[in-house]
């Protein structure tokens, strides 16, 4: 089994990384700017290609690798039950009048280009791709009741309820960040009206202050006292939690788990706020949840990917030797 | 088979319903008005002396009764793995400021106390019930992705996603109701503002009409072009379209089976509406969702219950000969 190979694959708006794993741990992680011009193909010849690339330098056939587990970006469609990619910050042509993706592609035929080479394909979007490896390797302590929700530049999650990983019809459950929460908010990118991305993500924090601030900034402006800050954070917060009430509503969950760089770097400022806010809803539903941040933390990319396709006698190794932990430095592929 | 009779039992703020049935149909229907005083056992102990009164009255041994569903008002908890009533409109003890409710429960032992006679028994919550029974026989048409919501006094919801049944840690899955939609929105008997229920329900609407107008009297109003009644049921269409697509983010499902007095007694004001609405939100989401009205109607409580515990050749023939239209009126016990 050691000379086995499973590949991990992440499709991002900005990146696309790859990795390759054995029952030792992590052995190479490559990534490359994500490619957005040119035909509907060309992201899933790029994914091919660096595939095809992890596997030679380390000396690889690629028919040999076992299983490849896609953590993407989303929504999905399916056609001929085959997972395509319908996603606003991949495809220009769903957001033409946002005009700064440089092409016109409104779906991306992920399956059926990738599925030539690589036979043996899990495709997840990336929150529930990160909700298998938050309960098998992270907080979620393997729990049957559970929901990981991303706080970043927009808002994703991934569920389990009573021990089964949530789909939907096509994949894109659960959706957290195009839930209404407000009866007039901002327009979200999907067209939404006070939904929960348009009210608390990263580009809604930057939006509300405005003056050209990144996210990452108005958190440092709250920190120095900044009451502008202070107030599109606290409201923010709020409903944040707002949200999870509301997911913890539809799902009766136990363990909420938070990622997300916005979270990730403010969890400090962020968590007792959120759960603050979360008790004051409905008690006999909020009672009794744990709210927990993320256990992977910068791994959870790479794990996310690898947790979808990895066999039960390789997640007991993992877990026992918390083998991510040894993973080696990321090689960046552009120049 | 002809001689095996199941039971079904609805239990809610203003009546409680018995009802048993074998293979040729529903036998015998009894209800009784709910008892609110007493102590916190004397629900489940009207329940048992229905069930006891109608296996009595069509000369049925109780011990012969194959399985007993309860399809009940929620929410539950569980304790020692039993199902508990916390449910704001039959424990006082929950909402001692409304002051309606005669008793200071805070919670009902439903299934310990029905269980010492009645060993078969599935316990759900009713509009979780009337999703089962509208997914095998009613509006459904057996899909593996499906929403039951039921729009009445309060508002309540069933799901099935990828096939299951969805229940959550406390069997308080989906509770819709208590999602939020609005961020300064009204009171809920919950604690929440700005759920669904407190801008939706039918007591929502009747509470922003005023002057002691039921929800029904609203709509009257409405139809009869009263300006003021108008403005607050495009309001609460508006935001029940929404709150179907919030549940839709979360479970991506394929079709919503509205039911529930306030819905079925106007469907055709609203439901045109409500798929305006609906389908104006995230169309990669909501595109290809099917939105009908209940298709059981009046038979709806019993076929709730009965469902539960329907083993599957009755219900292919039940489904063959729609037996449910075959009911007998039901038989009120209080005088």
């Amino acid at each position: 089994m050691t000379g086995s190979y499973l590949a991990g694959v992440d499709i991002g708006g900005t990146k696309i990384a790859v990795s390759l794993a054995n029952t030792s741990g992590i052995s190479i992680r490559v990534y490359q700017n994500t490619r957005l011009e040119g035909t509907s193909t060309i992201i899933p010849e790029q994914v091919d290609f660096l595939l095809r690339y992890a596997c030679e330098q380390r000396g690889v056939q690629p028919d040999t690798i076992m299983a490849v587990g896609v953590s993407s970006c989303g929504p999905f469609v399916k056609e001929m039950n085959r997972t395509l990619l319908v996603a606003p910050n991949l495809c220009g042509g769903l957001v033409p009048d946002r005009g700064i993706i440089p092409n016109d592609w409104t779906r991306i035929p992920l399956e059926a280009v990738l599925s030539r080479r690589w036979s043996t394909l899990t495709i997840e979007n990336d929150a529930v791709a990160a909700a298998v490896a938050e309960r098998l390797f992270g907080a979620g302590g393997g729990e049957d009741d559970l929901v990981y929700v991303t706080w970043s530049t927009g808002i994703g999650s991934g569920a389990y309820i009573n021990g089964m990983l949530i789909h939907g019809k096509n994949g894109n459950a659960p959706h957290i960040g195009h839930m209404y929460l407000a009866e007039d908010g901002p327009r979200c990118g999907c067209g939404n009206f006070g939904d929960m991305e348009s009210l608390v993500s990263g580009l809604a924090i930057a939006r509300d202050y405005g003056g050209g601030l990144t996210a990452e900034d108005v958190f440092k402006a709250c920190q120095n006292g900044d009451g502008k800050a202070k107030e599109i954070i606290s409201k923010a917060i709020r409903n944040f939690a707002r949200g999870l009430a509301s997911i913890n509503a539809i799902l009766d969950t136990k363990v909420i788990v938070i990622g997300g760089s916005v979270f990730i770097n403010n969890s400090e400022m962020l968590l007792p706020g959120i759960r603050d806010e979360f008790y004051r809803s409905f008690p006999v539903l909020s009672e009794g949840v744990d709210i927990r941040p993320s256990g992977l933390g910068s791994y959870l990319g790479d794990m996310a990917a690898l947790s979808l396709v990895m066999p039960d006698d390789w997640i007991r190794k993992w877990q026992d030797n918390e083998l991510w932990e040894r993973a080696p430095p990321a090689i960046m592929l552009d120049r």
